[in-house]
């Protein structure tokens, strides 16, 4: 008789630890950083300060410059692939650590979409992607103001190429001597863009998220509503018609394939009467969709991280037939968590900043079925946080 | 005509940091510390070891015992509230914390209940709580245990009083003579506890979250299903009737107030043809809740922080139809994560340790409307983690 042999099976593989890299340790990352721990990620951040909002929630906290080569190079010695809490970057360092072996996610001909509206209007026109009239000046002159308004009908939108985000970089002059001084304000730093001013129905917002082996998902379309260039408040469902977000999500796919995108891409568009026309993109996660977080089967946080890590993308479905989420930015004082958690049904992110007037330091999210009960609630909320952002009437 | 004075307003209270710190860093802590991070609240746990589960998401780590006096009150020192992972705790350190101004919640007259049986099963029966027939011994013998088998008309469940977890000091012994072997193994360790073996229907939890002010929400009642011991899954809706899950929240609300819970109570209860009686307490976030994150409006996790911080309890409606949770036990051979992603709707939550037979390393929770797909699912992306434990047929 042959004796029973118990058998130890032998680990032929374990699988490498899952290290990524984030570029900023702003409120982003610090969503990342949230998904990252249920999805058992360790997140290294490059923060810019010690009391970065990510910096709480990170593995591990390098403090350095975002364009600093020596900084970068100590994230990427102790990460597997990075990614990007911002495009504030310099894309010749990011094309460095690809180059040297670290997968950079968004690549730099990817983020240059965000990062330099020249760029993206020109090669969305060439693609035939809709964006407003433009024009594109490197030293503007008053003679190629009048010209372009000439031809539009009306005094021009004015925007830096470069650098703007949150309305910064945005004038919305109504003279041409207030334009013309905006232009040679923002010619200072780089090209100015000017553009036709549209009549908008309104503004509304598409995520894609797009895996390393071209998988594709994306989320419903939404409606965002902004004050004072800022964005105090996202919607879904949106209002549009069906063939207008069909038409959104269209387009946001091409902006999709023409950027290059991997992970998530934030497409902002603008909702006239005319059609459905391309205003921003992000390379990365976006404030238009914090709603995800409660209100999606994956959140935007979650499909990111998957996606640069080369993780399967997961579904988008809504989980409400009615989601508000609401900014809040710093009034004049602190706000009361207590009195935005009493109400019901209210999911408070707070971005562990110091409270500051006018700064961004969290969000509130409402899910449910009342389409006017979860708006009032996502703003209470909001209010109670201390909100100084103003609620629209529409 | 007077000018305008444009007045500033000044600040005359900034809230105090919200400041919390956790007695141990397991899988616990860790998801405590996602709750806390969207809440804006500051965690700093007490490890065991650097790479315990919760140390990676914490705020700040300190690596101390759990029961040393001197890492407790370096722990008390820079946080404003403690609270527990888990209650392998000294109690009589926990009070000293308490008298010296770092309130501790749940106070040591409530942890005492899940860490000692012999206290509990003799505090529930004089307070009228159903539990099993028992009897506590300090040096077992064998005519004990004969006296007490003879009353049942059975061979008696023996549990040790002090120190066991997740079917560690629990035998299910079929002869005296085994009882009696555990018996005495137990009673060197302190109290053993004898009791009947009943004829379970089924096992059921009921969550419980208790405010500082005295405020109490309870999450709907769940089944909860073994595999030698370990919880393997859990499922809401618990398939009780109505009346069965009135009596088990009823009996669920009887012990938190009899226990003075604050924060989550977890109540593990034994579901019989004859009635529901009291299996174990938890004064913590448990296992059985862990459904709470994606399937109730407010997570067990987030509820205990609102309870010991002094913030307003969060409602507990669940989100969907039908939740299964199903806990990850390392296999023979580490998981594939890819795999478990790739199914649609699993929530994906892996604790960051590292891969070991036997170990609790994560679990999966999937909601949906379909009861048979969504426990399907959840199953399947367990099983694509590498659990070890088993599906069983009911």
């Amino acid at each position: 008789m042959t004796g029973s042999v118990s058998v130890v099976p032998k680990v032929t593989e374990v699988p490498p630890p899952r290290a990524l890299g984030v570029v900023g340790a702003g409120q982003l990352a610090r969503m990342m950083g949230e998904a990252a721990s249920e999805l058992g990620i360790e997140m290294t951040v490059l923060a810019s300060d010690p009391s970065d909002a990510a910096a709480s929630i990170a593995t591990r906290t390098l403090v350095g410059a975002a364009d600093d080569p020596h900084s970068l190079a100590a994230l990427a010695a102790v990460v597997e692939v990075i990614t990007l809490d911002h495009e504030l970057v310099d894309l010749d360092e990011l094309d460095a650590l690809a180059e040297r072996g670290t997968p950079v996610w968004p690549a730099s001909s990817s983020v240059i979409f965000a990062s330099r509206k020249d760029h993206q209007r020109r090669e969305f026109q060439r693609r035939d992607i809709p964006v407003p009239h433009f024009v594109i000046l490197e030293e503007p002159t008053i003679d190629d103001l009048e010209a372009f308004a000439t031809t539009l009908g009306h005094v021009p939108v004015v925007k830096a190429a470069r650098g703007g985000y949150d309305g910064r970089g945005v004038v919305m002059a109504t003279t041409l001597a207030e334009a013309m001084d905006a232009a040679l304000e923002f010619a200072t730093r780089g090209p100015v863009l000017l553009e036709e001013r549209l009549a908008l129905l309104g503004e509304v917002a598409v995520l894609v998220a797009t895996g390393l082996d071209g998988s594709r998902v994306t989320w419903p379309v939404v409606r965002t509503v902004q004050s004072d260039g800022m964005c105090a408040e996202v919607r879904f469902p949106s209002g549009l018609s069906a063939t207008e977000e069909q038409r959104a999500t269209q387009i946001a796919v091409q902006v999709a394939d023409v950027v290059g995108a991997i992970g998530v891409l934030a497409v902002e568009l603008f909702w006239t009467a005319e059609g459905i026309l391309v205003n921003e993109v992000a390379t990365r996660p976006h404030n238009s969709g914090h709603w995800t977080i409660e209100g999606s089967l994956t959140s935007q946080f979650e499909n990111h991280l998957r996606a640069v890590l080369g993780l399967p993308l997961g579904a988008t479905e809504p989980l409400a037939t009615h989601v508000v989420m609401v900014n809040v930015v710093g009034s004049a004082t602190p706000g009361d968590l207590a009195a935005a958690l009493a109400i019901t049904g209210v999911h408070v992110h707070d971005y562990g900043k110091s409270w500051r007037p006018g700064r961004k330091l969290g969000h509130v999210t409402v899910a449910g079925t009342d389409p006017e009960s979860v708006r009032v609630r996502a703003w209470a909320g909001a209010e109670a946080l201390g909100t100084a952002l103003e609620k629209d009437r529409t």
